[in-house]
């Protein structure tokens, strides 16, 4: 390992920057009157950059972002209430999981590891479904990186009378969503991706009317969204202890982001980076899993070098003594790795981290290009 | 304020020490095996000081303390299963509401706010109840300070062949507990407490063959400790994203811990600053809740003072501007404010806040000594 910590090229936890993490050197009272206050900033710039300052709300829900997806369907999805599940990876998966462990019923279109849920497909379920009252949808899937037409899928929803429900928990920061206009009755993130927060709450952005609709219907005490909301507003604070340190974090994170140019600002640095990052590696010989128009600026999958010397452990030690963190792949339809482009990355770490690649390939004597899956649908780079 | 932080005499989130809050300066890769290792050696820790090796496992929760006492009960007690539930104040009755979110049945013995649950009454409880199978009781129960008396409570367990499940949010750390020797099947406490770390996380302690048998029993996707143990023991990894920082600076909390000489260290400390404070809130008129044998070395509440000038916001502010801040009351018998002796407390801050308490009294032309309560039951000091 180099003397600064490596660098993480994942979709997170990230690198924060040094500011981010000197905001926890305090400590807070979770009762007083300072901690309120700042719990009230972050939900307030978390609506604007939203665009839901009018028919919405955000709650923030202590935990890791499923927690914060589990409370959001457990809460706003009544008992009995019928889901369209559009699955593409591990995290849409994950979605029908969560329904399954509540028991609430749902139907799942389930497009494998990289193709786009469309927008016809979904009117055509919907359609013979009448039943349905709400659509899910992963905004970019992080397990391969795609980034899913939700703008189509939300204007399905919306000629439909459905609720729409968007996990954006790698991409709200940095993509651009507004929830009054797509519009989407329930958005799902975290503070440790786009924002460049520290991992430990994630938080829900609701049309106000549904979640003033949704008392009684949780699952779960700990996760009540609706219960989190009304505490919020009777008295300022969270209902059990929030982690302080990390709220203290995403406030001056979201300052950071703010100081950026916001959403703008961000989308533009992580789509460099992962323009950069991709020329880059396909110089070196890799592929990506998707072709362009499907790549997402958070993180990319790369296709393994198809050598007997390739394994992912040796090649992510070898990264990593060179100072980067890179993250495996969560595909079953081919051996892969992937790199993240968001937190605290520029230029200078992009072209490091190739330059490390090219380094390790050598070392670890792997064979370069990588070829064309053997199997090559549409969306696939080799198509 | 001073231009110090104000310190913290609640129970938690608590005031830390610098080099607990500096070990969240660094990033770590969720996924790496150095955090992976980090995890293994803090669960490790907390197992050792529960002196659980043989018998028990630590799972972590990510969350407040209430989601690990949630994902305890979720994931250990079987639907259909009777619980017999010992309250005494609010965290009592959050163990109550907590099986009544998840549809599991339980019985209540209900103390009030101010009286502990006996062994006798537990006792006769167990036989007339045979279908019960766990109960459930609060080792400090934190809204009076109440320290309850777990070793006669789990002697009766042990006789009846009963589980024992203890929230010890506020107690493990400090108070020695043995949970081979108690016995105790599950112990739940969390991070921002008498090991004094900054919230963010929870954990278990539990029997490991109890933990074995409660596969796909838990209502959450999120707070199933079955699964969090099982893919712990599988990749070194939470199963959903940890607060890394959270989890750094727990580790160097342990590490301080050790250093103070472990639960022994702590309890002289903690006792030291009940001692000297409520000697000194003594001296200055007021009146603890409870008498001497009930009152814990975590929290102690004391009566307001009976004076139409009292009112607790100024008084809370009025003792904030000198640097320090106490918590309210949270007990429904009598008027009162709680002060915390957990955290970076020494005799410096107890002798400080007294004095500024004694400064706060005059400004406000508060009238001490405040009187004994009309309603003076045993365990109350006006007995
Ligand atoms: C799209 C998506 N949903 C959900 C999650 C789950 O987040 P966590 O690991 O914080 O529970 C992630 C994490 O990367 C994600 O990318
Ligand atoms: C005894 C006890 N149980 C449970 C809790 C709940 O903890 P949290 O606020 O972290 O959810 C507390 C918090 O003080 C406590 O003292």
């Amino acid at each position: 390992m180099t003397d600064q910590d490596p660098y993480l090229l994942t979709p997170g936890p990230l690198t924060t920057s040094t500011t981010v993490k000197q905001a926890m050197l305090r400590d807070w009272g979770s009762w007083d009157g300072n901690f309120n206050a700042m719990t009230a900033d972050i939900c307030q710039r978390l609506l604007a950059v939203a665009g839901g300052e009018d028919s919405h709300v955000c709650v923030p829900m202590q935990g890791s972002g499923t927690f914060a997806v589990e409370a959001t369907l457990g809460t706003v999805i009544p008992p009995g209430s019928r889901t369209l599940v559009l699955m593409n990876g591990a995290y849409g998966q994950r979605i029908g999981k969560i329904l399954t462990t509540l028991g609430r019923p749902f139907l799942a279109i389930d497009k494998g590891d990289y193709h786009p849920p469309r927008g016809d497909e979904v009117a055509a379920a919907l359609t013979e479904n009448p039943d349905i009252d709400q659509v899910v949808v992963v905004h970019c899937e992080t397990s391969s990186g795609i980034l899913n037409p939700i703008d189509e899928i939300a204007e399905v929803c919306r000629q439909a009378g459905k609720r729409l429900i968007i996990d954006s928990m790698s991409a709200f920061g940095a993509l651009p969503v507004n929830v009054a206009e797509l519009p989407c009755a329930a958005l799902v993130s975290s503070a440790n991706k786009c924002f460049e927060g520290v991992p430990g709450f994630g938080f829900a952005i609701i049309e106000r009317d549904l979640l003033a609709a949704s008392a009684g219907q949780c699952h779960s005490l700990s996760l009540d969204l609706y219960e989190q909301w009304q505490y919020l507003q009777k008295t300022g604070q969270w209902r059990y202890t929030p982690p302080t340190h990390v709220v203290a974090a995403f406030q001056q994170a979201m300052k950071e982001h703010q100081a950026e140019g916001g959403v703008a600002g961000r989308l533009a640095r992580y789509t460099r980076n992962r323009d950069r990052l991709v020329a880059g590696m396909r110089e070196l010989g890799f592929q990506t899993l998707l072709v362009d128009q499907w790549l997402s600026p958070i993180i990319t999958t790369f296709l393994s070098p198809d050598s007997p010397a390739f394994e992912f452990g040796r090649f992510y030690d070898a990264i990593k003594a060179r100072g980067f963190v890179i993250y495996p792949g969560k595909l079953t339809v081919a051996d892969s790795f992937r790199i993240g482009c968001i937190g605290q990355l520029h230029d200078e770490q992009i072209d490091a981290v190739i330059a490390a690649i090219a380094e390790v390939c050598q070392e670890l004597g792997l064979t370069l290009p990588v070829p064309a899956p053997a199997e090559a649908p549409d969306n696939l780079q080799s198509a």
